[in-house]
């Protein structure tokens, strides 16, 4: 299933040339935290690209034969290969991690919507400190619910690995159950209602009207949520019900003006 | 001590209105978080202003005599009346807290420099959360220290109780000892080494060139560590070499430029 490590190495070169940047995706939906959204930022920027997937258990092989830098992994110094990764064969660039990407794409294609508003990288840095410092109870949740989306053995396997190795318990052990999945889910909508109250100004977005990469963020995060739990599942439910409807109406929003 | 009650109330007159607004400050030095960074906002901004030093046990009364809102204290629902607070002559207008009074400020004196950039409003609220998140290890250091400076009884009993009533414990259990105070000393620097982290783009401050409300916050806590453990103390020797000497480097700026 590697289906792109034998024509990648460092001279890869895309196959669909016309399509523009490659956008590299893990193969199985919402499996990782903010992966994504730079289909978000591509889409708000009006840049061409073709999203190739790449199955979870090849990312590491996948990352060193396209050359790409390690991504920091929880802030505790340890790094490893991630997805998003995207290559534009117009500079030759190839960069792994979201908020990089999002600069490098501001960077490039300056004729295009700003993903990060001029003087907003320390703000913006600031912001996703304090988004992380909020999700790990949406993990205990997403993390074991994706374990059960898997397929693939391989797949199955580097993802428990790589995942318990990380969180330093067992995927079962993750996974709260009667009351402290009560008092997890309760903080999961308290994580959302902090991220609402930051909404200020009173545009649509963070910072007016078009979308940085703050409301790329957490729109990434609803859409996780709903994609991993599930549309039918009680928790999307609620979610859809908590600050008045905000976050249904913001995944709904940025589906109808950017899918 | 109450020095300004009985000529205040909602009636209030400034009595040095050739000096433009007046900012009511806490009567001793760096007593509360974020206090002395109006001084700096207003400084950067160029307004004239003088400052009316008001003791903390009288605020309650104050608040309420000059007729301003009382603000939100730690995100529990409890509201009370706090410094700083500013009256401007020139609209009538009263507000309490320090990103209220500068969205206020940036508002009503479009010509000067903003403080909160157009479009960044959501953005620092997001930075707050992510900065209160991380202070709490401060407070263990700061609130017992500024209570030792207090010199008037009433003043004392009134930070005593409302201390210990929002932190939930007595002055003296929140003071960290031996093996706590070590631990508790060594989140203060990772504190501050997530807080320098945030620096992106190469500016000397956060949004650029200028200074915007995040570093005024930010030179703020460096202001209130320095002036209630002392100059002299050992923690203040190791704040200095912090982060590279940033955070001195960072309040000896400010001090300079807008002192």
């Amino acid at each position: 299933m590697i289906s792109h490590s034998t024509s990648m190495g460092r001279h890869y070169r895309p196959t669909h040339l016309s399509l523009g940047m490659s956008l590299f995706c893990p193969r199985f939906p919402s499996a990782l935290l903010n992966k994504d959204l730079l289909r978000y930022c591509l889409k708000i920027k009006g840049l061409p690209f073709h999203t190739e997937w790449i199955n979870i258990s090849a990312v590491p092989r996948f990352g060193s034969d396209i050359g790409v830098e390690k991504t920091n992994i929880g802030g505790q110094g340890i790094k490893a290969y991630t997805l998003p990764i995207i290559h534009d064969p117009s500079t030759g660039t190839t960069i792994a991690e979201s908020f990089k990407i999002a600069q490098y794409l501001d960077k490039t294609y300056p004729d295009t919507p700003r993903i990060v508003p001029t003087g907003t990288e320390s703000l913006h840095t600031a912001f996703r400190t304090a988004v992380s410092a909020l999700e790990s109870p949406i993990y205990a949740f997403a993390i074991p619910k994706t374990f059960e989306l898997l397929s693939e053995p391989a797949d199955r396997e580097y993802f428990r690995n790589t995942r318990e190795s990380f969180f330093g318990t067992t995927l079962e052990e993750l996974t709260p159950t009667g009351d402290a999945a009560t008092i997890t889910w309760a903080k999961v909508k308290e994580a959302f209602s902090t991220y609402a109250s930051w909404y200020e100004g009173g545009g649509k977005y963070f910072a007016g009207e078009s979308p940085c990469f703050a409301d790329v963020v957490l729109t990434g995060k609803v859409f996780w949520i709903r994609n991993t739990l599930g549309k039918e599942s009680t928790q999307w439910e609620d979610v859809r019900k908590w600050d008045d409807g905000k976050w249904e109406k913001l995944l709904a929003d940025f589906e109808q003006t950017y899918n």
